[in-house]
């Protein structure tokens, strides 16, 4: 297959990006072969004309619990301890394998046309969350759900689960699950990375939310969350945190000397909206050569999954954090949203970059709309102009999964209609109780 | 005219917004006359067939400088000073009328493709923005702008134009347009005002963009930016405040003096990218009675004329800034958006609201796209998931501007050739020479 005559997005390891013109990328069955300047059709197989469209990396979800659009829009203007225990932790007593698969599906769709190629989860029922995944034609990383409260036979299930998916399907790889440092104890979290370290799994769970989270630990506990992960092996054993907002100066030195198996997820609106005080120290992550990944988190909080959302959000929230408009550039803000999220997703070497020998995972945007016009540097509409109905195709592993924005593997409308059929049985409370009680 | 069977956005002085559902709303030429359970068409006219749509007024961009869309993304990662002093300011050397027309234009189709329906402008050349808004349909409220570097002779052909502005259009109503506080001198303000009072016109400005523009004016004038428009007359003439991210507690009983004829535009998006420091003291200002309305600023800053995008902003950099996610609630912020930034324009009673003897100003929103849905909330769904392109039909006074996603008005395709042709003479320098220099 080829993209003949393109715009192609040139994200650099450091440095600035550039758009190179007239490109062509080959591609065999799931990976790019070859950017070159366009030319004559070396062959046989199809030919996606690319002619006034710009390709960039597919984009990377970082941070998600993609069935949590079931619950979008119905948990709002809350505090962070009533968002959990009055609703969202009360509506997941109602998770069934069905509702999260149909949850799953419509996020799937929801991210395939926006351009996400990628999304790196976090729920429960994950095995319905790859079904749904593969049928989509998305490329998933998937972390089934734990707490302690499960017991020992709900975390067990759990990792059975992670080690059912890690072999499932191509586009799938899995990881661990536990919920977060507050939620899961000492114990559970050195086994878990016991079993990461014995398997060769990456950890996925969320830690130092936020700076009152950190602080509560060390009221607790005599130690920060990320002192947890470090003393229980997570860290070790390597992780994705989410979050990270209440990572304090003193945790640094202790990830450094984890950096290369550790990554972190950003999820701006999120901690705006749900005003956690601060965002994630990227600057100071950077320095200490963590690599850091952008996310959208849950719908439920989120209430988009529009990782072009979450990507503005990070340069507009870093400029104003460090009281710096140089910092967190249009380069560096790229280079996050597709080399460091394909650190987060695990899988830097293969993600994240249109270069031969990496996954075809690819988003054609056409950026003629009057909202990116005139077009003087196309680098700031990636950052702050583009819109997800800028995407026109996508490409996943090399298969076309959005055609003229339109998906070509779910039925958009079936998708839908079964989400909105299902939706009601979320937001039911009338059971009572309640998987978790938030009181980190 | 009719629009049939649609769901009304009712947005209440105080309280929750609600939807009705299943309402006709009939229209004269310009003006809702009834809001009424759909029902048998009364007569003859034109028929709108809203089913499964929502009506919400249309968008109010309570700030901005539209011509600016023709460097959109020329001045990216530079502090405050370099993007006036290095980019901006020199840059407008280059103003035309004839570019001004034609960037103008291009916002008033990004504009109402967003649904956008009136915009509250401050610019040069604002005799080309009116004609601009009259061929595409749109409102707006024209401030031209002046400085006192351009003398007595170019700030009469400014106040002239104003005078010129008031009358030429039931669209188009016009104020006077000093510049800001750092770029006007006093006597010239307090010129400003006496024409202000004399001609009943109202006064739009920048001021007290910031804390440090607040320090710098004790400083050099013993006197915060509010203190300087209070001893000017500004304040007692009526005057719609651009950004007051500056404005201190101090100030506050000021305002509160002048409350009924005083209103306070915020553009976060702004805030952030430039790393003022603060966003707009809504809550502070609200107790003294002080009206607050949404607006995107410049796309040379804000990259977009996207009023949805900044609507977000304020929910979510207002909870941040308030340490509290209960505060700027759905309601709240939809309040803000529509009758706060009726008031912003100078149109309190005539816009921001869809209930019979205002405009036809309407925008209809199809929320069955995969980011919106499930439907839990559409108040919801208006503030942190709808996106532009979700607007199908857009009227402005009583005249349909977009159908089925298009512009009735101008030729879009021949608007963004126009901008494009003209670009770069916007960034090309080689004149020398600034309209003006930042040092506030």
């Amino acid at each position: 297959m080829l993209i003949q005559n393109v715009d192609v997005l040139v994200v650099p390891e450091a440095g600035e990006c550039t758009v190179e013109t007239a490109q062509d990328i080959h591609l065999d069955d799931t990976r790019i072969t070859a950017v070159v300047p366009t030319g004559n059709r070396p062959g046989a197989g199809e030919v996606i004309d690319g002619r006034g469209l710009l390709a960039v990396p597919g984009l990377i979800n970082s941070h998600t619990h993609s069935p949590m659009v079931l619950m979008r829009g119905a948990a709002e203007d809350l505090s962070i301890d009533d968002w959990f225990n009055r609703r969202i932790w009360p509506m997941e007593v109602n998770l069934t394998p069905e509702r999260v698969r149909a949850g799953a599906r419509l996020a799937c769709a929801e991210m395939l046309l926006g351009g996400v190629t990628t999304f790196v989860d976090h729920y429960f029922h994950a095995d319905q969350i790859a079904q749904a995944a593969i049928e989509s034609g998305i490329r998933a990383d998937l972390a089934p759900t734990y707490f302690s409260s499960l017991g020992a036979e709900g975390i067990d299930a759990a990792i059975a689960t992670t080690r059912e998916l890690a072999t499932l399907h191509p586009r799938i790889t899995a990881g661990l699950g536990p919920h977060a440092t507050y939620t899961v104890s000492d114990d559970d979290l050195r086994r878990t990375a016991d079993v990461a370290r014995a398997d060769g799994l990456r950890i996925h769970l969320h830690a130092a939310e936020s700076d009152d989270q950190t602080q509560a630990s060390l009221d607790k506990h005599q130690a920060t969350p990320i002192e947890i992960l470090d003393r229980t092996g997570v860290l070790d054993a390597g992780a994705l945190i989410a979050h990270g907002c209440g990572i304090r100066a003193a945790d640094l030195p202790i990830l450094e000397r984890h950096a290369g198996r550790t990554t972190v997820a950003t999820c701006p609106k999120v901690y705006l909206k749900l005003a956690m005080g601060e965002v994630t120290p990227i600057k100071q992550l950077q320095a200490a050569k963590i690599r850091v990944g952008i996310g959208t988190d849950g719908a439920a909080v989120h209430n988009t999954l529009d990782v072009w959302e979450a990507i503005r959000l990070v340069a507009l929230t870093q400029k104003h954090r460090e009281d710096d408009a140089e910092w967190m550039t249009l380069s560096d803000t790229i280079r996050l949203a597709t080399r460091g999220s394909a650190a987060a997703a695990n899988q830097p070497d293969t993600l994240g970059a249109l270069e031969p020998g990496r996954q075809a995972d690819i988003a054609l945007l056409d950026l003629s709309g009057p909202h990116n016009q005139p077009l003087h540097d196309p680098r700031a509409a990636l950052v702050y102009s583009v819109r997800p109905s800028d995407v026109t195709t996508v490409l996943v592993a090399g298969q076309v999964v959005v055609r003229d924005r339109q998906l070509t593997t779910l039925d958009l409308a079936e998708t839908l209609a079964e989400a909105r059929a299902i939706a009601h049985t979320l937001t039911d409370l009338s059971r009572g109780g309640a998987v978790q009680h938030y009181n980190p």
